[in-house]
């Protein structure tokens, strides 16, 4: 593509052209009116998400290419979350008005990682706008819509008894970040799982999908805060969570960084963000099918008293309480 | 509402839940999950506009609501370009990592500002993000559709021929920027509907819609960056653009600026943006209805030569040449 730096807003758009396709079969109006104009169904789904520099991502050890697709992934799992698959999305950028920092190729980089992931999913970029601005920020919104069944996947929506259950790991990507913070890429021989994880996070939109499929999910959404923080807001109704976790069960990365680092692995991973996991539950009898259709996990159980444990001892977002009472 | 600043998101979610409603025919499932569920219509108009503090406000100048209200005013406006009502919007919120200069009522008004305006076209804000960085920045989606007809106004669709029409003002929302960068707060007695022009805008949806069912209308935009740039926008196809606006039909405010500051008060209306007026072209027999049905006044021609002229003589977007020559 380009190997020179844009420098207005028609380079810019020139470079957004080269990477995006501007033609789609949802779309009746791309890139270049006020408004695009999309063929919708019925049902979507919508969400927005902020991706700011030196907040979500450092561009000391996420490569451009890792920061365009990071940007677009956290918002498709999003749409994962809901069991649903994605449609298209906009991009509202804000570009660091000095751009020292920017080398030639960032900007054709980041784009191509963007749209590597873009080109995955079948979805357009239908528009957005672009400003100068402090830092370096995205802003994507991104819609969706359930397959054939119709049957979208909410929070708050479990009873007392579910299987929860997860696809994907948990407490890997926060490993990654702790290891790049700590060593930058120089962390990335050491942890690579853990790294890969924070840095290229991939949405379970095939998982979500095969889940919504079955009727004995009960509730799903993507882990993005942790599982200590996750788990309230995907039970809902008061209920807990009696969670049976063994250690060894953990990936390899997050036992070695915890060993060397002082931690327990387990509190560690649970409260461990910014995986893009599924978190779900279903009817005890549903789980063979969603492990073998979604690759699921059982983690624990919902419970009628609200709270978490683990192997049967409280723990909170300030990690375990080994003298708190629970049932 | 509240009147103490909010230092949490659950503090934000709170207060945004004071001010939104969270439950609309066009919305099973609102604020609160990995994505809102919208019952869309077949056809879907979509934008994302980003709102920067020091790039696109002030906030020396703005009050609260006027950021509130102008984030949404601009977004709301690109619907309406499209001749459709906007249905509902999403809202990334960037929150100054430093406070310090935003007082315990900011929120609280700025949301009051947005929340008066979602009201008045009765949409729902479905979701977004919140996330803290180095200023106060807005990124707003939104999504409408078209009216009973279905027809959709686009750009690039003029005809040699076709009148050209504004629905609004031209040039009253630069004079306001000019005087509230020089003056501050304190330009408003002076230039009154300048400065209004420029912290308020009102979109222009009931227009946009009655030039949308009207087939003689053959194309539509919003003005957002002044005539002399918008309009090769607005005709495409390579036309041009023969103006004819006499001066004396400009705002007081435009002429008494220029007067006082020594600027050619059609060239810097010409040249202004930020109205949110419509733009739009169409056939010479539709005028008189859409002076009627929608306020349009008709500022010239669409040429078959390339560039603009006013009252004959040639300009760009560095003002007049009156030694191009031109047919």
């Amino acid at each position: 593509m380009t190997h020179s730096s844009p420098s207005s807003e028609n380079d810019f758009l020139r470079l957004i052209d080269a990477h995006f396709t501007n033609s789609h079969p949802h779309m009746s109006i791309g890139r270049g009116d006020d408004c695009a104009h999309l063929k919708t169904p019925a049902d979507t789904v919508l969400t927005t998400d902020i991706f700011l520099e030196d907040v979500h991502f450092r561009r000391s050890y996420f490569s451009p290419a890792d920061i365009g697709h990071k940007a677009l992934a956290v918002n498709i799992s999003d749409i994962a979350g809901m069991g649903c698959t994605p449609l298209g999305f906009s991009l509202g950028l804000i570009i660091p008005a000095s751009e020292g920092g920017l080398d030639g190729n960032f900007w054709d980089d980041m784009f191509a990682g963007m749209a590597a992931l873009a080109k995955a999913y079948d979805i357009p970029l239908t528009g957005g706008d672009l400003s100068k601005g402090p830092c370096l920020g995205f802003s994507v919104t991104i819609w969706g819509t359930p397959q054939k069944t119709g049957r979208i996947l909410t929070r708050g929506t479990a009873n007392a008894g579910d299987v929860i259950f997860t696809c994907g790991n948990f407490g890997l990507a926060r490993t990654g970040l702790f290891a790049l913070e700590a060593k930058g890429t120089a962390a990335a021989p050491h942890y690579p799982d853990a790294v890969k994880a924070h840095l290229r996070p991939m949405p379970r939109v095939s998982e979500g999908v095969a889940l919504a499929a079955d009727e004995g999910v009960t509730s799903l959404m993507d882990l993005s805060d942790g599982l200590a923080r996750d788990l309230p807001r995907l039970t809902g109704n008061g209920l807990g969570a009696a969670l049976t976790i063994r250690e060894d069960s953990l990936p390899e990365d997050i036992i070695a960084y915890c060993l060397a680092h002082d931690e327990d692995a387990l509190s560690f991973a649970v409260l461990g963000g910014e995986d893009y996991a599924l978190l779900g539950t279903c009817s005890p009898d549903t789980l063979p099918r969603i492990e073998a259709s979604a690759g699921a996990r059982a983690i624990g159980r919902a419970t009628e008293d609200g709270g978490i444990t683990i192997n049967g001892i409280s723990f909170s977002t300030q990690g375990f309480d080994h003298f708190a009472k629970h049932a």
